[in-house]
């Protein structure tokens, strides 16, 4: 089967080639993200003017409908173009549609529905088929980034795409409850998620820093355990419907036995420890965990879980089962001896134990259960999908048990990796050791999005733009891995997402602006340019993070995949790769070294009114000496030297030096700069 | 009494004065807005660490806790200091507080509540105190609008403040019928409204194009006059609640007789003709009106205010009543024949007979009324009060009558007025001709936002910062109108909303990205911020705007009052003032007039792959055209020649030509061109 995909694949590519050696200017390859199974240039344009009427055909949910209005609108603003179609109702009677849209059935919000879809664009017209709504909607986001300007207006190529997934599961998972996130923060993260065809929110929902769902068979869960800051069951049930219009499920997690210090805090009877307890305003791995070995426990499940099973209509329920440390378990002399009594050997088994009783409960609400991998036992019912995040090999041991598998290890944007990281992280790269068979367990994978580091303000900014190059690695097919041809179309799908909504470049501005205390930016976003964040547990080891501290510093504006920093590093690897350097290559290099060694000057003057930046003051100074290290570099080649070991030595010893971070954040530009002094002293 | 207050605030000023001639730099004129009753600069400071403690003393409701909890979060969030205190609540010790915030009572939602408070800072701590918690919200803003940093770190320099407003009533209308608001728009405007101490969120929430509250009794209203975008009645009571909590009244607007069609999609039997009726999609001036000739009229609105009365806390109930056109009443022979036999003369008398049997209805639930100035007669209550919208002369004719009046010609933040024309808008200037017993019946003003051309994308841009000059008009003493220094504190006031969540900034930001497909927006904002939209009536009479137009123009990113064109014309003012110019101003005007003159090339590129620029083509021509005027004017001046007539008439019959506008945009420095070049003929 994947022979067959990949062998499509290299047709339509030979196919875009061949029409690209005919090409005009419209038939550069667009820049869609994740890249479709099959496309095929078929040459021409359809031109977009006033007139663009939209027809939905088939049979269709009202969900459908609302979706192609907000095509509509997203296309109108985008093009300007003032249209005369107001809004789409089954009543809308269009005669001769410029686009027709059609779904053969509306689709289910589960594991594994039809997702695909068929596009074709001529000169003419669009038809837009789907066997579901789901796959229509899909469809719509590839026909809109299908959308180009010229001189002569807007159009959209020619084009004949067959789309589908490459697995079938492809999530979010958003950590609500170590920072809360309000639901408009959820919702616009919703439109971007189905703007790159994720299909899966999970939506983590409570932890030692609060419980934020509603229960109102257990209110206390979120009057003592959420400092107010909760969804209710209206606004949860808002979400869902939110995310389902958009075709997309929403899978919550309730994690335990551990991670649950805030539901102890109205129910510590629960616990495996007496209390009392207070929500958890640190990060890190706790103590608290649910008692195991109390029939009260279950049946306050019990409860809990009829409840929420009934709230949340999707068939998983995720019930985490992460970093229990076992310490309550292991200082508890009733816990002992029962263990003792039933001869379970470690809290590794009792974890199990405690899983085998919940198991059946979430069963009886007909929830088949997700959880991370420390829940993979012998004892699992083969519903369960394990969801890999240590290591990928609790992925393939998943695998080879024979449950059904999700992968999140290497999809972790709380850590400030840069896009090609997560990019090249295969679910099943060849080199995995499982049967065909046990291949098919590999169901996709999700990003995370935990919350220490992150606030309302700076989310977006981790989650994208990188979670579409997740979102490519889940949908397209395994030959899709051009790191710089998905870099090229990473830039545009940003700011199609800002568009949508998402506020990872405008927010940088905006706490760029507050930094600089009423003074012009400028010399701070230079800065900030080529600078990350720290690597996460250097932020966490300080110990100083608590869920009220400031996340408005430079490291929490700074992002883990500066746009110019990487240019930069481009040109430079084109550079020393030894082709032809033009003297205008040369000359962009020297441009940014120099505006980069002068900048120091310029922030010193915001410093002194905004004593928040006094932290990256050394970095600052940094910057200048390896600027200065880069031009010196720079000096050397195009004068035709050749530098000495002792000055190439003295150089790299001093950038060793400019890579040390100040006020957790470091230098990215160092390594393209080292590699300009050794190419200075290597000709 | 204003005399009083003058006199005070003159002592203030000496006091000032006399102290900073013994200044620091911490003793310069502090940012804030609106300016204090009385304002003292004592010396000294109080320097901020993370050792920064609150204690809330009095007998404060839990609001105020919250309140000064999001006091500690944008602190910390402005200093990037790891505060120790997590939240505040009634239970904290806090020993020896560094703040102290004391409120003798909670303070009541209503009309002329005590909103004074006092602000002590010395250099060993912070005390404020105030008669109810709203006056202590009041203090708080201040206070954070008083810190600052320098080399040394954060401080509060040392100030003592007598606070209070100068009217009672200081609202914001926001009209979320002709564009609906989602919730976060209305909230974080509250937000802004609270930093600027408004006190009155005018909710405009009927209209011809949408019926935007939920209504139970009701139910048609929002199900077929909202397109599904309405507040239920739960988002209601939160938005009120949100309010609350940061002192401010909800006062919602029922737009009747007339601005009614929504409501008759799902009711025609009360409109004035038969129907039937769908949601208006164009602006104007629209024909459906309530038939006031009809019993089930009454018992229909009775049944709706019974209801919107209980949901709506306020005293208040604003009932329209603008812009009846009376055509539906002249058409209709049953409603002829009633005025007939009633004796009523015109439209006006049967709108009147309308209101003598609406507004009882609404005293039996209890409320007060306001209404547009149109429902002024002899026979309102004298507790209605009246809003002047079409000219100040309803203002005093309501003053006049014996009623309390509003003043909001003038405060019309939808038309693209600079903040100078809102900010010199006083309601009560020396000639009004009005006693002091009637002056005492002009209570306010309300900045308005109606939504024609607003999305909410670009609402906030079209708030802030112009309304913050008119919450300082309408707190401040009228002692305080210079505008150049109002201006000095806007730019500030406008980075501390947008801490708070505004947008005017950052979406405009991100507009202009979006317009420019990819490619860098630089020449695009280099326009944009020598533009403004052309005059309202201009948009409205290109008949082509309907409710899902697109917004995302150059005219919709484009800001009424851009600040590099204010700087540049305060430069050039200061130019041809005579006084004494040196080299370094006379290069900055020349730089500003390069930059420009070479725009429209860089600017060409842009419009090339983004056609949605296209119609701002002539625009960017006659900006080349107009610096180019500007340039031979500087060059002149700087030569000491003086420029002949014919020259300097050739030049101002091109900078007259370059003024037209294109694309609903206009050249806003063609003015201070002008004067360049009459300078350069006139020395």
């Amino acid at each position: 089967m994947r022979f067959r995909k990949s062998f499509l694949w290299l047709s339509a590519v030979s196919i875009f080639l061949a029409s690209a050696a005919h090409a005009g200017q419209s038939l550069k390859k667009p820049d869609l993200m994740p890249w479709p199974a099959q496309i095929q240039m078929t040459g021409g344009e359809y031109r977009l003017d006033s007139s663009f009427v939209v027809k939905i055909a088939g049979h269709a949910p009202a969900r459908l409908y609302s979706y192609a209005d907000r095509m509509l609108r997203r296309l109108s603003g985008k093009t300007g173009l003032f249209f005369s179609q107001d809004y789409l109702s089954p009543d809308s009677a269009v005669k001769s549609p410029s686009m027709e849209i059609r779904a053969d059935r509306p689709g289910k919000l589960k594991l594994n529905e039809d997702e695909s879809y068929k596009l074709d664009v001529t000169p003419s017209g669009i038809m837009l088929t789907a066997k579901t709504d789901i796959g229509a909607m899909r469809g719509i986001e590839t026909f809109l980034q299908l959308v180009q300007g010229d001189s002569a207006g807007y159009f959209v190529p020619g084009v004949r795409i067959n789309d589908y997934p490459r697995f079938p599961w492809r999530g979010l998972m958003i950590d609500a409850s170590r920072h809360f996130m309000p639901l408009d923060v959820i919702e616009r993260n919703i439109d971007g998620m189905a703007a790159v065809k994720l299909n899966v929110l999970h939506w983590h929902l409570s932890d030692d820093q609060g419980f934020r769902a509603e229960s109102q068979t257990y209110p206390l869960l979120t009057r003592l355990g959420s400092d107010g800051l909760f969804y209710t069951q209206r606004e949860i049930k808002e979400v869902i419907k939110y995310a389902a219009d958009r075709g997309i499920r929403v899978v919550p997690e309730f994690d335990m036995p551990a991670h649950s210090t805030s539901w102890f805090v109205g129910y510590p009877q629960y616990a495996s420890e007496p209390g009392p307890y207070s929500v958890e305003r640190k990060f890190g791995i706790f103590n608290p965990v649910f008692n195991p070995t109390s029939d009260n426990t279950y049946k306050f499940l019990d409860g809990f879980f009829k409840e929420m099973c009934r709230l949340f209509p999707d068939e998983y329920m995720d019930i985490g089962g992460d970093e229990n440390n076992g310490k309550q378990w292991n200082a508890n002399p009733q816990i002992q001896s029962f263990m003792r009594k039933h001869k379970i050997a470690d809290d590794r088994a009792l974890q199990t134990y405690f899983e085998n009783r919940l198991i059946p409960i979430l069963t009886k609400y007909h929830k088949k259960v997700v959880g991370w991998e420390e829940i993979l036992s012998g004892q699992l019912p083969k519903t369960a999908i394990i969801q890999s995040w240590r290591g990928a090999q609790s992925l393939q041991e998943a695998a080879r048990k024979g449950f059904r598998a999700l992968l999140s290890k290497g999809f972790y944007v709380d850590h400030y990796m840069p896009a090609s990281f997560y990019y090249l992280n295969d679910p099943l790269p060849d080199s995995i050791g499982l049967t065909a068979q046990q291949k098919k367990l590999v169901i996709g994978g999700e990003a995370c999005m935990w919350s220490e580091f992150i606030s309302p303000e700076n989310i977006d900014s981790r989650i994208w733009p990188r979670t579409a190059a997740i979102a490519e690695r889940l949908w397209s097919q395994d030959s899709i891995n051009n790191v710089a041809d998905m870099y090229r179309r990473l830039d545009g799908i940003s700011l199609e997402l800002e568009s949508l909504g998402m506020t990872q470049m405008k927010n940088q501005d905006m706490m760029l602006r507050r930094l600089s205390a009423g003074l012009n930016p400028a010399p701070l976003a230079n800065l900030v340019n080529v600078v990350v964040p720290v690597e996460l547990y250097m932020r966490a080891r300080t110990g100083r993070y608590t869920s009220y501290c400031p996340l408005t510093r430079v490291v929490d504006a700074a992002v883990p995949d500066p746009e110019i920093a990487r240019h930069f590093s481009n040109m430079v690897d084109h550079l020393v790769s030894g082709g032809a350097v033009s003297g205008e290559e040369l000359a962009s290099i020297r441009a940014r070294l120099l505006a980069w060694k002068s900048n120091d000057a310029a922030l010193e003057n915001l410093i002194a009114s905004s004593p928040v930046l006094r932290e990256i003051e050394p970095v600052s100074k940094r910057l200048t000496d390896a600027a200065s290290s880069g031009l010196e570099a720079v000096d050397r080649i195009q004068r035709g030297e050749t530098a000495d070991t002792s000055w190439v030595n003295s150089k790299l010893s001093g950038l060793k030096q400019d890579a040390r971070p100040a006020g957790e954040v470091g230098l990215v530009i160092i390594s393209p700069i080292e590699k300009l002094v050794r190419f200075a002293g290597s000709r």
